[in-house]
């Protein structure tokens, strides 16, 4: 078994993180995205997006997309679980990892895309676009403040994937201009805390 | 419990679908997208994001984003597996969820939103994006026709969430001129094939 991975793209620190909550350890191989190694035919017969990360099991079978990946080690590996505790928990942790993907690192992911210096002739930016999605996520780190008021964790009282999206998804928000308030209180309380985790680093 | 419903809009048919093929049956309450009840502070309590469809269980918690609903049923009702039936399967299918979601529903989804009269003067457009995700939209097609010319399915033997989600993102299509190709024999066989389920008319 191995995982693909990228030091500095937000989706492979996903996963390490997620790994790291889980004792787990695996052989990371490195793939340079910015030497535009994810485009080259033998990367993209392992996963044909280009993305990373990518999980190789050890029958060569290939498992792109973060989320999936995450899924694959909370089933082998349940404890701790942290993709939900029984059917009503896991839909409320999956539709709060959603809401910080979509609503969060998602946005930031396009923001960059299309406004950032690293991608302007590799890729067609549309600039209006990119800033619709930095006033977004800013908004939505707003109500993320006001979420966090009366819990520890976003999905409640137990740190879950839906932390890590949070934490890659903000942190990755460095490079697209978008960073907590000074008077959002809730979310650097939490930002704190998550960050002081070892996995944080991993 | 309860499932609020809106019939024209396309994430809401992906539940019913899903919950058909569950053999479930769910009282709806519908809510008019087209008059702004999703913008309503009554709504905005059930789900702050505005979304639809929003599952009530029977404590008064509320669970949206429509994967996170399905995932609750799955859970509840394994029978028939429909996110994968073992660790490695469960991450295949996810994968492949994921790549019909981002790759062809939300392109096509971005692509009404952005192009269509239906939204002029309700939201900001930008035309240009919207082109680029039909384009986007487009290409995918191409390559799931390929991915189907050796399997039944989408994500292999059995008709997974994958394949409700490729159905609601391609039917969808029809709103913002995505439509597979006269060519694309394998994806149109596979379209026959799911839309021939008593499931796509729920």
């Amino acid at each position: 078994m191995r995982l693909y991975d990228y030091t500095h793209a937000p989706n492979p620190r996903l996963v390490r993180m997620f790994l790291a909550e889980k004792g787990i350890d695996v052989p990371l191989e490195a793939v340079d995205i910015a030497a535009g190694e994810n485009r080259r035919p033998q990367f993209l017969e392992k996963n044909p997006m280009g993305g990373l990360p990518v999980l190789e099991l050890d029958d060569g079978t290939h498992i792109a997309e973060t989320v999936a990946i995450c899924r694959y080690f909370e089933e082998r590996h349940p404890e701790p679980p942290l993709m939900g505790r029984d059917p009503e928990d896991k839909a409320r942790v999956e539709m709060w990892r959603r809401r910080m993907e979509l609503e969060i690192a998602l946005p930031v992911m396009q923001c960059f895309r299309n406004t950032s210096e690293f991608f302007a002739g590799r890729l067609p930016q549309n600039r209006e676009y990119g800033e619709t999605c930095r006033a977004h996520a800013l908004r939505r780190l707003e109500w993320l403040d006001e979420v966090l008021s009366d819990r520890e964790y976003v999905a409640g009282e137990h740190y879950t994937i839906a932390d890590a999206t949070a934490l890659m998804g903000i942190d990755f928000g460095k490079v697209a201009d978008v960073r907590p308030g000074e008077a959002q209180k809730y979310l650097r309380r939490w930002h704190e805390t998550v960050s002081a985790r070892p996995s944080a680093n991993a």
